[in-house]
């Protein structure tokens, strides 16, 4: 249980490690090399302290992520016996033999843990992610460095066989941060008030990672669904769903529903329908500055099934809505640091975005 | 030249051999395996008596298709001296040393191709067999045989080193034929005289294989255009262009355009247009029986660009128009006959139609 | 209930009134008008006998659409007091003062229906027709006449304000009727066993107007569905969904999935993905004459709702599919006889089709 | 000529008046209005002087605007006789009673307009604006006030019945100001030498209001265009075209394209392919802070027409490329100050954005 952890992390928290970003003139460039530079300065950041309580995340009931898993525990344990590790359950009963050095993550430990964790390492998918910026749905979020097992998945810039140098850079720094938008929501009734739902809300609401998605769920009818920009009324969904997604969360959902694809540094959010009946509701690109609310309209003939990041959150019914804007508590992602910038990568091999035909450019032809 | 063409092969214009569909009877399938069997029964043809006169066509300035036409002179010459072979002047001057077995058909001779011709061999890519069409384009068009040089493209059912086989089963028969819809179309003035263009007009206009395109061309403003279908005013496309397209065709411009993708036996036009002003512009599906007419609105600032599969034949100005239907000459191209219509395996392997993601279905993750 | 129709009507079901097409030679058009003539001629058709039955269909608790029934009925009673009326009870119960004139249907009646009716009668929104081809869902459908309420919907070429001539038209003949396509489909378990479901099976399988389509619901993870053409596996669909549709249909859910608008009378199906996690999977157009189906992935995560015409019908789990293809009983709308087909005034007016923008066209601007 | 403007105006151009933002102070909010209320705070800008020299621009050879500008010319003559009056030579000879009070600017006086002009404004269509940003392509532009003859136009806020309070209100301030990002471009020899090209170029490139365009133009083949971002390679674009466009021209060519709707203060570029031969190149959003270069392919087989805004202002062959980036110089664009913001009004009363269908929602229908 996490408040048997010893007093000193706990206490700490006001001062606890954090990457801050290293100063520019630590990586002065030519500026004859401005046009035509090969890519844009790394951004690194450094640990304000070296981080002392890592929470390890792993994708529950497989094999495979379970052994990845055995072995982070054991490396740990050789070079770096000074950590504090949290884990989940299922974590935890997975690996006995480290009982000793685990303190287990339960239920309802949520806030705490954002003021415990310097650190979070994940074994498995982009779901995996997903699952971390849930946890820490209620607020802060701090750095994660995320393992794939076999291909790199969308949010997880390390193979698992990089596992020994990927975790002495990220502990000891310099590391590339790319700090992942997030949106705040709030589920709010016709009158205004917080309506309760499933799931961690702190403050500012409810952080996300991908997006917010109304939809009509098992409702065979069309919902209706009226989109405030900055509360001025933006127009009317008569469709499946809706969604404002975060640029990571572009190639998501959003992407599935027909929307383009963002660079995940955008400050800006996509409002994409979802099998609209219209043909003319293109996704809308609006500035990150500004907040958008999604009510259920009184002609909507069932009530709208609102999730955040595929997990199903709450219901709405007409004239009930949902707040959005960007978050103060961005996820900041660690990233490989050499080679440019790993979004390019990850649209072209695993998006497969603008394939090329294999049949391509054949020579003209004339009777001459 | 073709008119030296000896003269049996010409008068026999009348009875020239065809390839005719095999009675149904000829392949009788049990009515047992109707719900889930592999596949729709091939519909073979044959020839109503052998084929004599073989037009060789092949994509120009290309070393190696020169190569592999060669193999297919040779192998002829060994296997089928009887056949009267015509070229293009180019391939004539590739192959010196069969130059006394080939007949040249220069540029005029068009309708004289039509009358002699009973198979058409083309080496190269998707384009030659666009020039086929339009070698034909006045009219009907024999079968065409086409071999690729590595990839098989989409009009592309052969592999060169296929060629034996395939060119002896053709030659025989029984063959499986698909034939490829063709429009027909004619440019007409404002007071609907028939326009002069470059290229082949026949009695039905002039064939076209993929599609018929009005652009804007090097024109910086938009074009204006009326389409009709059965001369009821469908739609003012404002745009860079607007084309009807072919069930062949969905998957060349039109599809780059964003229309859909057309199984090739569809009995359909697409009516896509290109770069619109227009949210709400989709491809229009129209049943083949009916008719187009496209014409420039008085209200376009500049004439349109007519091209026929990719070649710009006039340009039409303000009440000009070009009227499209279904052709009465389709292509009969020859098909493998092994396993299923290749239009399925190729908008898989060449378009890399719905390729799958390859971060596919991770498993959920939850707490507890 | 049907089973006291006096005996005669039922009886004469092998004789029952028809509408079959006028033959060609009664509109002859002067081969001279071909090229530029204003729209196709109507194909129309006459009765074979007087129609005698008569099936009056309403949208339920609906006052407007219940006044305008009470109009017709009393319309039919002065004009057609010859003709069987047949309602269902909640149209019995709205219009008690007809009650002896009345033959009330149950549930359970829709075999009996088939056989009885000669033409149906509508009131009401597109729902009311897709209910009348629910009705038919196990084999023929009668003629269909359309009134709306306001505006013309996209299946409902009448007025309820031409009430009277309409009904003297459709009764007397001969009338413009429009074949809409049906496509019939049966859900089949694994082994290829017929599945129970909701709504009635015939022994061409279910009959529907719009669209087959599986969809995962209430389930928060894709799908993934495997799409055969003529039993060759076609793709893979990662995605919410699936549809297939009719030409009528791709004006329904199909567009609203991004799919293609087509003309009524093309002889093709759209094969439509919804929200897919794909970048790549474009709407497929079919040819009539095959066959779809489309099966549970083993690696689906859930099981998929299976529904017609937006009414849910079964579950399919992991290797259970539906088999369609298209119905060997189209529905035959009673169309407006005047002024081109009305499909192409329903894209344009109730579909907003392509509308233009508002600021169009301004003139260049330059220096000099 | 421009260079006999009195000294004065000319020597002060370092100090000449500027719009700059008032203080947050000066707008407080009660902070309990945070959630809901109706729109985000105005942000107003006054001048630092009172504006002295104002450029007058309207669309050539159009009766209507002639007549507005006359209306301009008087009202100003007599309510602001003090401003300096610049005008282009069509507008001088339109308006010869005014031509004493009228400096002319000729082709060639570009540089100095930057220096002397305070404000434009503008009668006429999004052209008008788009001719604006031209004159000054080669770096700052001052604030414009863009008048509408008829219709607004998605640039112009101002309908010209508003004449006097609206010049009244941007004269002397405060004004609510719409910064419009401009694209700042270059394009480049194969060695990163700058090429020549019709048009102003300044130290920062040209600057560009809506789109920087490649395209195939009058050449039938495909063009083949590398798109690198901070200089990493993102996709190869076998198509039509290639455009980068800015938010405002996210309604211009990029939505005929099928690229989505932006919110013109998004900080984002739209990289959008004009017929992609592709089915899966969809629009990519990137983020204001980053650069962008398009390079023609060794493997195209013609030479691309480079336009901005609509403009041809060269050719590029393989190797040759354009650099392009966030411009330093936006365009102040003066707004109306009431009523949220114009792009809201503007997306659903000009494009039509999410036009509903006209017979939406009809009730449910069972036989019970
Ligand atoms: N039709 C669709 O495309 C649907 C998509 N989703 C997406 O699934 C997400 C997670 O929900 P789960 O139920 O756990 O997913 P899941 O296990 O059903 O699979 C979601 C898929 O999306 C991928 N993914 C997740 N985030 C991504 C990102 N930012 N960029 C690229 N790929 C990403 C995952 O790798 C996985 O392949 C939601 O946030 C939503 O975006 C949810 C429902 C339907
Ligand atoms: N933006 C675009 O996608 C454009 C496409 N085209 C297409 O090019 C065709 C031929 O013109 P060319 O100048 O010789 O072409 P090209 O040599 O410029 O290349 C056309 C490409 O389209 C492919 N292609 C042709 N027909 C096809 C079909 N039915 N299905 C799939 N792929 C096909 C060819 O293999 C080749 O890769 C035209 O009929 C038109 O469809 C023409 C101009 C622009
Ligand atoms: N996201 C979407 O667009 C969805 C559409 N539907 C459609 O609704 C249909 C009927 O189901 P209900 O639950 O009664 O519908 P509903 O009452 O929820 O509304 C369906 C809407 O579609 C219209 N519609 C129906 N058929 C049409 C056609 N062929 N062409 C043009 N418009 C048409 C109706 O007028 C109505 O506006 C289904 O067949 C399906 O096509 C169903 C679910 C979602
Ligand atoms: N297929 C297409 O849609 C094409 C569009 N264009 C657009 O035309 C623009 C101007 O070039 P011209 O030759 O003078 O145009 P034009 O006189 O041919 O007409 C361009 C149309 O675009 C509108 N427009 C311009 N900027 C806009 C904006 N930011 N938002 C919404 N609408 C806008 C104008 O009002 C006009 O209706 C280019 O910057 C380009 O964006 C240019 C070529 C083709």
């Amino acid at each position: 249980m996490l408040h048997i952890l010893p007093l000193a992390t706990r206490r700490k928290a006001p001062t606890k490690p954090r990457l801050v970003q290293c100063e520019e003139g630590q990586h002065a460039e030519s500026s004859a090399m401005a046009m035509k530079r090969a890519s844009p300065p790394q951004k690194l950041s450094r640990w304000t302290s070296p981080p002392r309580t890592v929470l390890l995340v792993q994708k529950p009931d497989d094999e495979r992520t379970t052994q990845a898993m055995g072995l982070v525990l054991s490396h740990l344990a050789k070079t770096a016996p000074h950590l504090n590790l949290l884990v989940e359950p299922h974590t935890a009963r997975d690996h006995p033999s480290h009982a000793d050095k685990l303190t287990v993550v339960e239920q309802g430990d949520e806030p705490l843990l954002e003021r415990c964790t310097d650190l979070v390492v994940t074994i498995g998918g982009d779901g995996t992610i997903l699952h971390v910026s849930h946890l820490f749905a209620g607020g802060e979020c701090p750095a994660v460095l995320s393992f794939s097992m076999g291909t790199l998945g969308f949010l997880l810039p390390f193979h698992i066989d990089t596992l020994a140098p990927a975790l002495e850079m990220t502990l000891n720094g310099p590391v590339s941060i790319l700090q992942r938008m997030r949106l705040a929501c709030t589920p709010l009734s016709a009158d205004g008030e917080v309506l309760p739902c499933t799931g961690i809300v702190g403050q500012a609401g409810i952080q996300v990672m991908n997006e917010v998605t109304l939809h009509r769920g098992q409702h065979p009818h069309l919902t209706v669904i009226d989109a405030y920009f900055d509360e001025q009324h933006l127009t009317e969904a008569v469709a499946d769903g809706l969604l404002l997604s975060t640029p990571t969360g572009s190639t998501a959902y959003s992407l599935s529903a027909g929307g383009p694809i963002s660079h995940p540094e955008t400050d800006a959010f996509l409002l994409t329908p979802i099998a609209p009946r219209s043909l003319s509701f293109r996704t809308v690109v609006l500035p990150g500055r500004g907040s958008v609310r999604l009510e259920i309209s009184t002609s909507s003939r069932s009530p709208a099934e609102l999730s955040i990041d595929g997990r199903q959150i709450c219901h709405l019914r007409p004239k009930e809505s949902v707040v959005i804007s960007k978050s103060p508590y961005p996820i900041p992602c660690v990233e490989r640091s050499e080679g440019g910038t790993g979004w390019v990568r990850d649209i072209n091999s695993l998006l497969q975005f603008n394939t090329g035909f294999r049949n391509k450019s054949l020579m003209g032809h004339s009777i001459a």
